[in-house]
């Protein structure tokens, strides 16, 4: 099933694909593998969600933020790709949670970028590893960012 | 020497291998290579091995958790190829370590676990690029949390 | 252009390649990868660049020692290929930036190295992806750590 059918189906519009806040391009493509950068948990309008898990955002907002990271490492992808459709399938996916020391979460919290994915390509190509890190800070006080390493089509 | 030998001569027993605590695989392979997830010390009973460095557990424990979360991630790793000895080298390991803000000595940390590599895959094989990295939380309050590269035979 | 001899143009001399600070190596070539470990932040004469962003040090002091730990990766690089003529380009940098849990800069520090590598091999092949991430704590009180996955020339 084609993701950008998918994508279609679920009612879902990418944000417009973020510029680079430094020095620094989105994605690199290398043969079959297309490298992305840290991605932010920023909204449609490019509101940054930002906040602390653990104390001023609820497990569900840290979802919410997981997955609008997620929303914007796909529009880079596409962006970079072309299309989605040439995804093969989401090798790696890291996710840095800004949180206080005593929060335990954060896997519940990644999976807001993960659901998204296995929506989006399948569980089969959309789940692949993941590290999930507790992060003290991260950048412009973003409560998520998440890096993906992805195989693409020849 | 082959690593599943080693670990009989070592008396090493392996974990059971752990099971996904949210959406992701514990292992991917493409091609020549093997991406593992973070894998947090819990030893043989499944018990995580909590704490922070620097306050409430001190370095031979942060190196015995180590050890632990590199022995899950072996599990994982053997469950995966079949047998250990189908890794050819360890490319790269990446170790989360919980600590406080004043922490110093994360490397020292994660030799517990690099040990463990370089008894089982010997130096060559077994030590490869490293990244030692303070983190202030980590899922279900784990003192440690390690993910591998490595290179697989064909 | 030669990185080698832009090197000499921009009269930098990289530091003594480090040595490890544990069980680990500086880099690992793999077909046309060459994977670095975390460098962190020294001059040349050996002695650490410490200090926390938000707190001691402010983002001037941030970017030299992101430099710092970038020109410690090029001398491991170096020493790893023989030259920095075998490099093709910089896939992809990663940073951890030591902070107070409210600072919100992490790119603008480690633009200090991908500045660096822009100098060196060009705006094409020096700037790859990159994540930039607050850490708590670094490995003996660094500012900044840094690790590279290049491409190299076969």
């Amino acid at each position: 099933m084609s993701a950008e059918k998918r994508l279609q189906e679920l009612g879902l519009l990418l944000p417009p694909a973020p510029e680079a806040k430094g020095l620094y391009r989105p994605v690199v493509i290398v043969g079959q593998w297309a490298f992305t950068s840290g991605h932010l948990s920023m909204d449609a309008e490019g509101r940054l969600l930002t906040g602390r898990l653990g104390a001023d955002i609820n497990i569900e907002a840290g979802q919410q933020a997981a997955r609008w990271a997620g929303l914007n490492l796909l529009a880079s992808l596409r962006q970079a790709l072309g299309s989605l459709d040439q995804v093969r399938r989401v090798v790696k996916l890291t996710g840095f949670i800004q949180s206080t020391p005593d929060f335990q979460q954060h896997p519940a919290v990644l999976n807001g970028c993960s659901q998204l994915l296995a929506d989006l390509f399948g569980t089969e190509a959309g789940i692949g590893v993941r590290s999930a890190i507790g992060a003290s800070s991260l950048p412009l006080g973003a409560a998520v960012e998440v890096e993906a390493l992805v195989e693409i089509l020849p």
